[in-house]
């Protein structure tokens, strides 16, 4: 029952095209104008936490959320001033500098994407003043291509040449299992394929861990399962303040925090996926910790409050940056 | 009784001594390190509009908001993640590119507040590319320090040597009233002698409009009194699009929308300014339109949707960026 849904959700995820492809539109509103850098630094407790814009693009409506009629997810949307044709998928990464560690949570899109409106991390990084030489530690929520194709550059050499990569086990144990690519649907190949060559060089530094290992002092694994099979979410902790990245846990929170019932197309094992996002987004709710997502609206990080039966992201004030 | 509200109002604008300095706090956070530029970039229509960051301050809570218990104050402000011992006010003007006009809507807190985390306007301006000397038109909403202190550089000169200053009339028929000057309290003086030096190098190039009246193709005042006597928004329309910019109708959203009731104490006439906030946010949220607010969280745009007594602001979206 999990591997069919999981092969279901990953075929359905790796099928839909306009994953693969930027819209005109999208195109078209990057080459108006030189953007404004997509960085973003703000303090939490002793941390430093610098936002990396990786980018964004449109994914079609039409099948995304597995468990609503259309007109409801276009209700959600518009209530979110969000586009109603499509759904406009961002991309945000978040680097933490505790002063003694360097430590990167998910690479983004990769030079693969080059010319895309996404793949723009590494550009990001650069107008941050970050020398990816320098970071110690990159921690990896989950293999789908948006978080480790930015783990190598275009030539497929490591992007970050001296850091320790931290990874899932269960995560790393589903996508190196040879039995389960050799099982998969063929349009999921690729997924496996992708994950062999965005780890390969950095072979001898890839450590596995489970829920509470951490990367860095104060910066450890949660297991939040379902989007993949060893989907992990990370907390931040220094002195009183917490931050919990929850990556993938959640998707477009204008959709899916509104709307936690809703099962994304992406989400592996969609019921586990739910499960986890409610249990997370109401512990952060509750204890009123910083969240971040790797989809939020940048800078992805923020405050969410229970309303109703979802819940409402705000952004995080740009005045509050350093 | 306007008469008398009005002094009322302006003296204990002018009298919160931390309106006129930076808290530590802020200032030892603006120190810390680098921050990304305060300027953003998004199309309205035809249009492209220009975030401006003048940067921000903290004022003291006590006597902000004249008809409700500080608790209450407090209380609001924990439902939207601000701090609850000051509020933390942002300041951000907006810049229209027509195509054929490049029009300022307010000035921010000028030069004269260098060193303190405000007063950034023109470094943001910088940042984005833009040549002072090429701004055709300003147009101040009302004549309060932190909207026309950014017309002159240090010196006293023109910051905009090439523009033409379109106020409204009400206001400046208001702040350039000898006899309205010469009645008013001691501790407002300074706002009427600040309105002097800040419009003399502009002599000649000052127009005074109404309701209605075009800055430039699309950029037209709206009469907004209250905060001030002659207080204007300004409505900027291209094509399908609209945006309010509502400039000080509403202070910080999270306060302000939420609680439209809130009479804070730099409303000069707060039944009025109650009055047209109501009028402007509903038909904002009604029609859906983009808002801009000065004291609205950078980039200071996005979108404003009822709920229950009041409104929610959620900011324009990063990946719209252009």
């Amino acid at each position: 029952m999990l591997r069919r849904s999981v092969m279901l959700g990953a075929a359905a995820a790796l099928g839909a095209p306009a994953l693969l492809r930027a819209t005109p539109a999208a195109a078209q509103a990057a080459a108006a104008a030189p953007a404004a850098p997509g960085f973003f630094r703000f303090r939490l407790g002793e941390f430093t936490v610098t936002s990396l814009h990786d980018g964004s693009r449109l994914v079609p409506l039409q099948g995304l959320v597995r468990n609503a009629p259309l007109e409801e997810v276009q209700r959600t949307l518009a209530e979110g001033f969000q586009p109603t044709d499509q759904l406009r998928i961002t991309f945000t990464g978040q680097l933490v500098d505790t002063g003694r560690a360097l430590v990167l949570l998910d690479t983004g899109n990769g030079p693969q994407a080059a010319g895309a409106p996404i793949g723009r991390m590494a550009g990001a990084m650069q107008a941050a003043g970050i020398d990816p030489a320098r970071i110690t530690h990159v921690v990896i929520s989950h293999f789908h291509p948006d978080h480790i194709n930015g783990l190598t550059q275009a030539d497929g050499s490591a992007a970050f040449p001296n850091a320790e990569v931290l990874v899932p086990e269960a995560e790393w144990r589903f996508w190196t299992d040879e039995g389960a690519a050799s099982r998969a649907p063929a349009p999921m190949q690729p997924l496996f394929a992708n994950v062999t060559a965005r780890f390969r060089p950095y072979q001898g530094r890839i450590r596995q861990g489970g829920d509470g290992t951490e990367a860095a002092a104060g910066i450890s694994l949660l297991a939040a399962p379902g989007h993949t099979p060893g989907h992990a979410a990370v907390q931040v902790a220094s002195g009183a303040e917490t931050m919990v990245y929850i990556a993938d846990t959640t998707n477009r929170p204008e959709l899916n925090a509104r709307r936690p019932d809703f099962h994304f197309v992406f989400d592996m094992d969609p019921v586990v996926a739910e499960a986890t996002r409610r249990r997370l987004l109401d512990r952060i709710s509750a204890e009123r910790l910083r969240v971040a997502g790797f989809h939020f609206p940048f800078p992805g990080a923020g405050n969410l409050a229970k309303d109703g039966n979802g819940y409402r992201f705000s952004v995080v004030d740009w005045a509050t940056g350093v």
